[in-house]
C-alpha cells in the first residue's frame, strides 16, 4: 500500500515513448551527423515564413498570450470556409485529445480505436478513466465494420487516424459513410488527419463536409506540413456546441504566443506546403523503390512516413542504425517486432538510410 | 437531452475569465496606448537573454520538443540543489494543476483550497471530477487552521497560492508547519508559489526544505520573474516517486521547445531578475503611498501585483479605466463587487494608472 496519494492504476498507464531526439543520440553515442528519421518531421525545417513571425513575437513574451488564439482563428476559418465558432486550438494535437475525453467524460464510459494506431487515444483514454477497446487492424488499416459491432450505449467516441500512424494506409470515403451510418448520434467520430495533407488520393474522404450533419471532430497540426512540431500547436474541427463546451475545457493559455504567431505566418507559406508535399511524394517513389531492390517489405503509405518489415528483430535493427548515425523508430510497444517505421526525408538522409540498412542486412545475412 | 456525448456537468464548470489582451482593447476600443496592469506580467518585458536564446532555438522547430527537457532540468536542479528525479516541467503550471489532479485521481476524491484563490485550482479539480472545497478566506489569508479542519478520509490534496492570488497575501513558516503536522501522509498539499521571489520576508516557509520529509509539491513558474507568460513553463518540484507518477501522466511534449531554450537562459539572467525584484519593491512602495493619498484602501502584499478597495463597483470601474487606456482586473467571479487587482507596473505605468483613478474617483464623487 502506497502512502503517497498517487491514483492506484498508475501502473496500467502506458508511458509514451517519444522518437529519440539528435541530441540525445549526439550525447550517448559522441556521433556529430545523426539523421532524425523517427518522428516524422518535416524534412524541409520550419516554414520560413513561420520563422519570420516567430521572431517578431518574441519582445512580448513577458505577455500572457491571447488565450482565444484570436487571429489564427480568423484566419484558419477563412481558409477552411468553416465559422470560427468550429474551432479550437490547443498545446499540439495531443492537448485535444484529452480536451475530447474529457469533454465527454461520463462513468463507466469507453472509446474505441485501433490496437496499432497513435497510442495517445490509448494512454490518454485510461488517464480519464476510459476503458479503451483497441479492436485489430485489417491488412494494417483501421477495421471499420468492426469497430462499428463494439459500439455499445457506454460508447463516447471513436479515436481513427486517417491516415494511420504507425501504418500509413488510411480508410476511404465509402468506408466512412458506411460506417458512420451505423454510430448513434451520442458517440463522437474523432479523425486524426495529423497527416492528411500527405494523402492526395481521390478516395481520401472529406470529413471537413459532414461538420453539422454527423458526430465527427477533426484533429489537425501544424506540427507536419508546416514543420512547427517545436512550437506546438494542433486543432479540433467540430460543431460550435462541441467546440463551445470543449473551450470551458481547455488550459487557459495553452497555445502559446510564438506558436500563435507562427502558426499564423506558415497558413501564408503555401510555397513550403507545395515544396515539402512535392518532396514528400518524390522521395516516397525512392524509398519504394529502394526498400524493393532490399528486399524489404512495406506498406503503400499515404503519409510523410513509411510502415516496413524486415527479417531482423526491429530493437536490434534500431540499435545498429543508431550506431550508424540514423534514428528510426521501432514498434516493440505494439508487438510488432520486425516492424520499424521510416520517416521519409531528403534525398541525402534516404541515402543514408538506405545504405545503412543495406549494410546492416548484409551484415545479417552471413 | 443533449445529443452530443458532452459530460452532464458542463455548464457547472467556471470559464476561466482570462486578463484583457492588450490586442483586444487596442481592436475594440480603437485607443492605440494600452497599459496592461491586469495579468502579474512582467513590466520590464521578457529577460534579454532568454529572447537570444529563443531566436536561436527557431530554426529547429521542425523537430518535437525534447519531452524530458533535459537541458533545463539539469540546470534547474543544479541551481536549486535538488534533483532532476523531484522536478517534472509544464505547459505553463496550469498544466501541471491537472497533472497532480490525474496523478491522485480517485473516486469521490475531494481537494481543499481557498474560495479567493488563483481559480484554476477549482476549475480543473471540477473537470477531473473532483468535489472542491472552498474553505473562506481569514482576513484576505489562507485560513490554514480551517483548512485542516476540513480534511477527511476522501481529501487528497490541498491547494494553497502563497503568496495568494488576488489578494497578495502569505501563511507563514510557522502556521505551515501546525498546519503540516495534522495532514495525513496520504494528502498532497501543493504550495502554489508563482510569486514567490517578490516575497522577500523572513516568515515566508522555505517549503523545499521540507521535500522528502512531507507530502509536498511545489509549483513555480517562469511567466513572472523571468517574463517569459508568453511561452507557458512552469514546474513541480516534489518527491521522487510522485514526480515519477506525474511524468506517465503529462504530455509527452507538453513543453515547447522555445520555451525550454529561452527558460534555460533565463536562469542565467541574474541581473534580470535583481532588476525586476527591485523594480517590484520600489514602486509597491510608491502605489501604497500612491493609493493612501487617494484615500484607497489596499491590502500589503508580498506579490507584484496589489489587492485594492474603492466606493466603486469594480466593473464599473474597469470599464471607465478601460477607456482611459488601462487594463486592470476586478474581482466580481468572487462576489467581491468593490475589489479590484492591479499589477505593478514600470514608474511611468503606475503614474498613468494612479492618474486615471483620481480622475475616476472625482467624477464619482460629484
Amino acid at each position: 500500500m502506497k502512502m503517497e496519494p498517487i491514483r492506484k492504476d498508475i501502473d496500467n498507464i502506458d508511458a509514451y515513448k517519444p522518437g529519440k531526439p539528435i541530441e540525445e543520440v549526439k550525447r550517448e553515442l559522441g556521433i556529430a551527423d545523426v539523421t532524425k528519421l523517427a518522428s516524422n518531421e518535416n524534412a524541409l525545417g520550419p516554414s520560413p515564413r513561420a520563422i519570420a513571425a516567430a521572431k517578431k513575437a518574441l519582445p512580448s513574451l513577458n505577455r500572457y498570450p491571447e488565450g482565444s488564439c484570436y487571429y489564427l482563428k480568423r484566419k484558419l476559418a477563412r481558409l477552411l470556409g468553416i465559422k470560427e465558432v468550429n474551432l479550437l486550438f490547443g498545446n499540439g494535437s495531443d492537448e485535444l485529445i484529452d480536451v475530447i475525453l474529457k469533454t465527454i467524460k461520463a462513468p463507466d464510459a469507453e472509446i474505441i480505436t485501433a490496437d496499432v494506431t497513435f497510442v495517445e487515444y490509448k494512454i490518454s483514454g485510461s488517464i480519464n478513466g476510459f476503458k479503451v477497446i483497441s479492436v485489430p487492424l485489417k491488412d494494417f488499416t483501421f477495421d471499420l465494420e468492426a469497430m462499428a459491432g463494439r459500439i455499445t450505449p457506454k460508447t463516447k467516441a471513436v479515436f481513427i487516424a486517417n491516415p494511420n500512424n504507425p501504418t500509413g494506409t488510411y480508410v476511404t470515403t465509402r468506408q466512412v459513410l458506411e460506417f458512420l451510418d451505423r454510430i448513434p448520434r451520442e458517440v463522437m467520430v474523432v479523425f486524426d488527419e495529423a497527416y492528411v495533407e500527405f494523402a492526395q488520393k481521390e478516395d481520401f474522404p472529406k470529413i471537413l463536409e459532414l461538420l453539422g450533419h454527423k458526430n465527427v471532430a477533426i484533429l489537425r497540426t501544424f506540427s507536419k506540413i508546416y514543420g512547427l512540431a517545436g512550437l506546438r500547436v494542433g486543432y479540433m474541427i467540430a460543431d460550435e456546441e462541441f467546440v463551445a463546451a470543449a473551450e470551458r475545457i481547455r488550459q487557459p493559455f495553452n497555445v502559446n504566443s510564438v506558436a500563435q504567431a507562427a502558426a499564423c505566418a506558415a497558413l501564408d507559406d503555401k510555397a513550403f506546403v507545395r515544396k515539402s508535399m512535392t518532396l514528400v511524394a518524390r522521395e516516397m517513389k525512392f524509398m519504394e523503390k529502394a526498400l524493393t531492390d532490399l528486399g524489404v517489405w512495406f506498406k503503400k503509405s499515404a503519409a510523410n512516413f513509411i510502415f516496413v518489415r524486415t527479417g531482423m528483430d526491429a530493437r536490434s535493427l534500431f540499435g545498429k542504425m543508431l550506431k550508424k548515425g540514423v534514428i528510426i523508430r521501432e514498434m516493440s510497444q505494439y508487438n510488432l517486432d520486425n516492424y520499424s517505421r521510416i520517416t521519409i526525408g531528403t534525398r541525402r538522409e534516404n541515402i543514408k538510410l538506405i545504405r545503412a540498412l543495406r549494410d546492416i542486412i548484409k551484415e545479417d545475412s552471413r
